[in-house]
Order: C-alpha cells, then sequence, then structure tokens
C-alpha cells in the first residue's frame, strides 16, 4: 500500500508536508521525493519507473510556477496522478493551476486545489479504498469526524447567537 | 468494474459523451445520469448513495457555471470523484474551474481540463488500473499506441519539412 | 420576522458577523448557523426546511473557495438567497465569487461583493422592507444618516483644502 | 404587485426579455424602461421615484460594460434591486459584472450571473413570494416542474445508455 | 483656473492627495469634494453644475469597487472628466477599472491606472495648458526635470556597475 | 483646432475610423498618421514633434497587443494623449489596455474602453471644448440629442410592454 | 546554421508554419519535429540531444493548454530555448502563456506572444545574427523593408483623410 | 562578450540586480543603464547604438506596469532583447507580462518570468554560447551542480521521511 509524493523543490516542503503527514497517519507507506521535472529529469524517470514496478497506488506531484512537473510523472506512467498548484510566484499559484488542470487529452492529472496538498492526500487515499477496505472505512470514519466537528461548530454558534 | 457519470444538464452530453464512449471502449460498466445539484438534489443523494454500496469504483461528475455538482457528490462518498469543468456560459469555462478546483480540505475532487471529458474517463481507468490488472494493461497499449501515432506524425513531419 | 445567517465554517465568523450585528440592530429575530454544504449536507437540508415553514423571510450564505453553499441552500427553497463570497483562499475570492454567482437558470442566489456581509444583511432587510414597513423606514433613516455623514465628511473636505 | 425592469440600452432588450416574459406569465404588474444611468439619469431618478411610492417591490436592473446602472438605481431606493451584467464587449461581461457586485457598503445590489436576467426574474418573484401566497406557490410550482423534467432527462440519460 | 477633485469617499484622501498637491504646486484653485455618487448624488449633482458654470477646466475622480463616480460625473457634464480607479478591495483595483474604463459610447471617462492620482493631476495640467501658457511651460520644465533626473539616474548605475 | 490620431497598423483602421469620423463632423482639423512605435519610431518621434509646433490640441493614439504607442507619444509631449485600447489578438484587448492605462507617474494616458474610439473623440472634443466655445455648445447639443434618443428609446419601450 | 522546431502535436502546424517559412526564406538549415513532451519523451530527449551536438543555434518549441514541451526542452539543453504558447483551448492561449513563461529559475525560456511563430523565428535568427553576419544583415534589411512598408502605410493614410 | 542591461527606474534595481551579478560571474562585460522608455527616450535610442555597433550580443531589459521598455529597445536593434517583467504595481506584474509578451510580428522581445531577472541572464549566457565556448561550458558545469543540488536535496528529503 503506497503512495509516492514528488514535489519540485525543498521550498515546497512546507506546503507539502500536510499531505504526508495524513498519509503516514493513515499507516500508507509513503515515498517522499525531490525531484524536479527541469533539474532532475533523469531521476524522476527512475523514480517513476520504479513506481510503476513497485506496486504504488497513486502519486502526488506539487508544484509551482510552470509547473510541469504533475504531467511529466503522468506522462511516464499510468498510476493515478494526483497534482497540486503551489503558490509562491507573484501570480498565487494560478499559473501552477493553469500548468496543471490544462492536460492534453490522453494524460490525466487529477488536480486539486492551489496548496491543496490535505486534499491530495484524501484523493489518494480514496483512490487507495477502492482496494483496501480498511483506507475506505478509516476515511468514512473520517467523514464522521468531520461530521460531528461540523455539527459541533453549528451547536456553538446557535448557542453563541441564540 | 462500475464507473458512474453524472452531468447537471442534458445539454451537457455533447462534452461528456466522449467519456462514455471511453468507459465503454474499455469494457467498464458505466451509469449515466442527468442529475443537477441545484435541481434534483435528493435523487442525486440517492444515486450517490447507490454507489457507495454497488461497488462503483470512480464517479466522473461534469457541470457547468457555478458548478456545485462534483464537489456536492464528494461530500456524499469516499469513492473518488472526478470533476469535469464545462465551459457554456460566456466566462468560457474558468466559472466552473474555480467552482470545481478550489474544494475545502477534506472533500477532494479531482479536477481534470475544461471540456476535459475524455481526460475524466482516463483518470477513472488509471484508478480502476489499481484492482483490475486487464484495464491497467489497456492503458499501457493505449499509451504504446498514442506513442506509435505519435511517432508517425513526427516522421510524417520531418518528411514534410525535409 | 426571521432572517437566517449560514456559513460555511466557523473560521468565517469574523467576515459574517457584520451581517449578524445589523440584522439583530435591526430587530430582526436571525438564526445563525455553521453548516457547510459540503460537510453537513443532512442538517443543512433540515435547516433550510425550517426555514421554509417558520416564516423566514431571507437566507445570508456566505462562503470561500468552490463556494457551494449559497446554490445548494438556494436549490432547497423559494426564500430570497443572498450570496456572501468571501477571501480566504490565495484567489483572494475570486473562486467563490465565480461559484456564486454564476448559477444555472432556476435557482437564483442574489450575490453581493466580495467579504460583503454588511451587504448582505441590508439587502435582507430591504426584501423584509416590503412587508415589513417600520424596517423600511429604518432604511430610509440609515439612508439619511449615510447622507448626512458623506455632507459631513464632504464640508471637511472643502474646509481642509479651502 | 409591482416590479420594474430597466435596461441601459434598447440593444440590451434580447438579453433583457426573458425576465420580462416570465415577470408576465407570473402575472407581475411590469414597469419596463430603458433609462440609461449616463444618458438619462434625470428621468432615471424621477422613475425610481415613482417606484419609491408605487408600491415597487423589487427593481431588475441590467446593463453592460462600466454597468453603472444598477448601483444608482440602488443609491436612490431602498427597493431590493437586482443587477443583471450583461456581455457586450469584447471582455465578455467580466467588466459588467465587477461594476454591479463590487458595490460598497451600504447599497446593496443582488448581483445575478452575467446575462442572467431569468434568474433576476424569479429572484424578485420570490422577494415577492414572501408577501404574495400564490406567487410564491407558482414558484414551488416551478421548482417540482423542473424537479419533474430533470428526473425525466435523467430517464431518458439512463435509457440511452443502458 | 479650476480643477475639481472628487472622491467617493475619506478613506480614498491618502491615495488621491498626491494629485491635490500637484495641483496646488502649478497654481491650479483646487476644488476637492467627497461625494460618493451612491450616497450622495444629489449634493454631487449640484457640484458638476457648479463645475459646468464657474469655467472649471478638468474634473479629477477617483473611486475604488464598482466605482460608478467618475462616469455618473461624465454624463453630466462635458468638461474631460479623468478617472482613478482606486484598490482598497481585495481585487486590487481591477474591479475600478473596469468600472471606470469601460464607460458606453458618447460619455468619456479619462482613465488612468489605479493609484495614478499623481498622473490624473499632470493630465489634468496638460489639458489646462492648451489655453493657459504659463502651466504648459510648467509642464516643459516638469519634464525636463524628469529628464535630468533620469539622466543623473543613469550616470548613478553606469557609476556603480563600472 | 487640430486633433492628431495616431495607429499602429493600418489592419487598426476600421476600429479607429469613427473617431476620424466624429472629428471630422465636428470641424476638427485631423491629422491622421499610421505610426507604429515599433516599426517607425522616428517618423512618429518627427510627427510629435510637428503636433508639439503646430497647435494641436488632443493626439488619439490607439493600438492593439503590446500597446507601447500611446505611452511613447505621451512621453514626447505635454500636450494630452487619449490610448484607445484594441482587441486584435486572442487576448480580447486586455494586453492592451493593460499596456496603456498602467503609465509611469509623470507621463499620463488617458485610456477610453477597449475599442472605444467613438470615446476617444468625443474626449478630444471636450479638451478642445476648453477653449473652443462652439466645440463645447455642438457636445451639449450632442449630449442633448443623446438624451433625446434615449427619452424616445423609453418611450417605445413603454408602449412595447405596456 | 541550424534551428530546430518542435511542436507538440500536428494539429499545431498551422500555428507553427509561419515560423519554418521564415527560417527557409532566410536559408536556416531547420529540424522539424512534432514530439509532444508527454506523448513522445523518450524521442525528445534524443532529439535535443542530437540538437546539443550537431550546431544547432536555437530551439523553438511550441504548445497549447499545459504547455510543457518548451520547459522541458530547455531542462535538457543550454541552447537558447525560444517557447510558443499556442491558443487552441477554451482558455485562448493564456494557460499556454502562464505554462511557458513562468520558468523557475535556472532554466529560462525565451517566451513571445501567444500564436507569435512568426517572431519566434526572428528572435532565432537574431540569435543566430550573433554569428553569422550575413543573418544579421539580412535581419536589418527586413526592418528596412518593414520601414519602409510602415512609410507607405502612413503616406496611403495621410493621403485617405487629407 | 558583452551584454547589456537596461532598467527603467532605479527602484527596479534590487529584483534586476540578480541577472547583473550572474552575468559577472560568468566574466561577461555588462553595461548597465538606468534608461525609461517615457523619460530618457534620446539617451535609451542612443544607448542601443552603441549597443548596435560596439558588439554587444544580448540585451536585458526589465521594467514594470506599461512596460514599454524591452519593445522599444527591440525596435532599434536586431541583437536578441530578454524582457524581464517587474511586479510593483497592485498587479503584480501582470500589466508588465501583457505589455512585453505580447509583441507585434517582426519585433521579438524574449519574455522571461516576472522578476525573472537570474532567468533573463541565463538566457543571456546562453545566447552567448553560441559563440562562446567556455560560456556554454560553464553553463553546463551550471546544470551540473544545479543537478548535484537536486540529487542533494531528493536524498535529504527521502532520508527525513524514511
Amino acid at each position: 500500500m503506497k503512495v509516492a509524493v514528488v514535489m519540485g523543490s525543498t521550498s515546497d516542503l512546507n506546503k507539502v508536508e500536510p499531505a504526508i503527514l495524513i498519509l503516514k497517519e493513515y499507516g500508507v507507506e509513503t515515498a517522499v521525493r525531490c525531484l524536479s521535472a527541469h533539474r532532475a529529469h533523469t531521476e524522476l524517470a527512475q523514480f517513476i519507473e520504479e513506481c510503476n514496478n513497485n506496486g504504488t497506488e497513486a502519486i502526488i506531484a506539487a508544484a509551482g510556477m510552470a509547473a510541469a512537473l504533475p504531467g511529466v510523472v503522468a506522462a511516464q506512467t499510468v498510476i493515478p496522478v494526483i497534482g497540486v498548484p503551489l503558490s509562491g510566484s507573484v501570480l498565487d499559484g494560478m499559473d501552477a493551476l493553469m500548468s496543471i488542470v490544462q492536460m492534453p487529452s490522453g494524460i490525466p492529472v487529477a488536480t486539486v486545489a492551489i496548496n491543496g496538498a490535505k486534499n491530495a492526500a484524501y484523493l489518494a487515499l480514496q483512490i487507495l479504498g477502492n482496494r483496501h477496505e480498511n483506507i475506505r472505512e478509516k476515511l468514512w470514519a473520517h467523514r464522521a469526524q468531520m461530521h460531528e466537528d461540523a455539527t459541533k461548530a453549528n451547536e456553538t454558534m446557535i448557542e453563541k447567537y441564540r
């Protein structure tokens, strides 16, 4: 039960780490790499090849600016690739969003919100859930917890403005 | 081996049908629905509940404008939900993209390009590929075919401008 | 004389509270709820159903990012729904504005400015004013006050640059 | 039971007429005017004054480009004003949307989608529904019809891709 | 030799004052007003009427958000009106720019950069320069000064990186 | 009584001609030039120099894409320069608007709407009106005509939907 | 004297061909390839390697949507890479522009206008001009021709509106 | 072996200096100028003329807002011109990007990322590399260093999340 997390630069780590923590919390084996599509393409290709052969079930790829990384990963695998556009330039991640979501036909990238690393992890877990019943159950438990938190928040709100 | 395809309006069908055709071509059982988040929420909820219980492995949800559909579906399931923003207003699908990709934490939607129904299908198939080896093999074969077509296109190009 | 105020998250409260305070200042009974369209849809549906039956005359719904809340509320009622797009993502509320204002035909949301909670309250009061003459009178008094303040501001300005 | 419909130019009529037809269909007395905020401000002010005194319950104001009309109307009344941004410049109505939705505090305009004249009418009717039970009932009937149409569309879709 | 400067709110003064200071520096009689198009339209109309009759040669109008002020002024005069879009909402003045520059045919507003109050003053002075030779001469002297400053800056730069 | 009209390319003429026709209709001597800032800068500089010396009272400069023309003209004169952003690239004139309106301090360009050549002419006429009473009178007459047309349009509208 | 021209898809050819024709007109040996960064990355890498070893002096890379091609090429060479963003999606090439121009530090792409294939060719020629005096001379001759054409266009314009 | 670096204002220096430092580090003779297209066009023209005659092989031109500088430089030379859009207005450099990248046919500007001065330097060096083998070698060495740094960063990442 493996998920890979690739980012383009170490400076992206603080935005990506929430995904790693969630995956670990769910007991998923997580391979974390810092492999720029532009600066380490050979190692990136080798790593994707490894993923293709070691049973990795989802790859999270996060990048900012002209964020080629998720698309380049997606081009070399048929494992589902989840793209996380990162803010970090003056364009606030709109550049990265355009570069990640507008993929050509045949090579999809599952794009989440700008800086949406947490949702990248949850999406990966949902993909894993198809095969791993325990992950699916944990996800439903997490939804139940979210729901309970939401209910409490609502009750507090009702109380506050009664 | 089931994938659901939901769209918000029958007028979206011409943009969504390429996804349905690809799924059928891969032999995937495909449940197609026209269930607006705004006009048929009860039926939508029932359908998602069915999906939750009948082994559906991915749900493709396509919508235009203030495209709430994919997010509303995602809120009621932990099956991976793939969102397809559709153009169709004067804003050319940028409204739908914003409405689909910028989901809050905990409820991810795997967003593809504006009008990217084909890639929604391929992403669904990639998700299925984790469990269904034959789908994964067909996807690799498709990639090989894409590669061969690309090679031929390149050769034609070389020839044309020799 | 009831108005409902719904927000998607407790973190939105500081941006929404100005609306609540204005409504209370006008003596309007105000039901405040924190009910996310994505995390508490069942409770949200119940609350809307209550509104439909208890004489609520306007519903203010505020949300950020892929702000489905106002539209989801609007889909379940024919009470006027006022949508407040909230900033809070790196896209500064443009995502929420697109998600709220671009509603499909048949399910309107009365959208105000990004972070425009005060105007949501005034719009609700204007809607109430059709039935409740005292609210309308207070609104005219408020306009008179605004006008008086504007006149004084202008006089100060004239004086300053005489 | 009166609603006013104001547009800035006769060239806007084809985009505004759907609102007029819906209002008439619901039996609402509809005063239609072509009164530009920039070219006929005196007549506009007179008309708003009339509305303030003749029981008008909502004013729909539609304009394109630097669409000042809805805001100028809103500044002279406490009747709810519904703004319809119209496309018609090379900027496809984004200019009109910005000019209408971003109103300053104290003077709200209930903004609907670009070219959303139909929803402007439905929103006006929802506002009327607070006082006029028959309008509210018709709106619920309309929702029921929308729901029935949606259900049929869904059935057709199920059939088509069975 | 009169120029009027109108802003929509006292909170705009810090962004508008540079224009006032430049006009005073050039010895231009400057009438400064705080007259919102939405909150003080009657006084605004009166002030424009005064301008129309007292030989005012340019009117600078500055506003933010749904910035109707410059257009509303322009609609009531044939004196050149210079519009200054102000930042101040989360949209950073893009809303104000759209609301000011996209005027309909027949009612022009001479728009300058977002927060471009200084250029509004210089533009007003250039307009005055057609009739007032001394203003034109001062403007040429200012250009000569700008040119001299630019030359010195360039020399410093050459020196620094020699 | 002279106004210059400069455009960057002959292909812009159909969008610029309305300005020329209005100026001629008002009896203004109009010097029309096709002088790109990028392809004919020497001739452009010579022409601006002529304008500086022959009593030209306004210069209209129209350009598309990276529309440097209006700014380059403005840099070489203290005559008021009116910039007309033209659509004509895939970005629909937003590129030209940014390139024209966002001028640095000290060198203003009076920017009108995208493709707003007519308003460029009216703005030039308003500038001329400060010195030429007959132009100002004609402009007031034009406004009166616009007002009359608006009134008639309104009457037709009232009639149509009585 | 070699320039490479790479595009991502044969459907881009009609937008790219103007570059090829200009290069051929200047007598430059031109290697044209259709090699998608996503569908033919191995062949693309081989081709770049060839360019690195055969004296290629510039590489033009054109792509639409999430246009990774120019950046991927740039990552594998220190030959100057010229990126041409192509329109072709509903976002009119703004997606491709963002994906090409916003490259991370260390891997530049020389970006030209959306659909600016001609300028990509001229930029390549200017780069060649540093080593190849005859190309530089032809470029100056082209500029002289452009200037002459501009002058004639201007004369025609003067004549037309005399 | 000369490269020119021109900026529009001394306030741009902190964003431009990284380019100067890189060029100096590579032993390139660097002529740095502060010459605004709008405030020092004569000196700018003289400087470009010098560049045309002294063997300058690339010109870096950086500017913000309505950034005419790179295009104006490009219009007067056939040396490759590299444009750097600078943030510095409320529009975060999007205005400068539009003003620089969207050049008309025949006058290319090689545009890099907003605030991408470093890449402007690397692009200039790549252009020089065609003639100066030692520069090309240093660029390859720099790439090797980038690659080594990337590899180490990746190893650290692997270690951290083992």
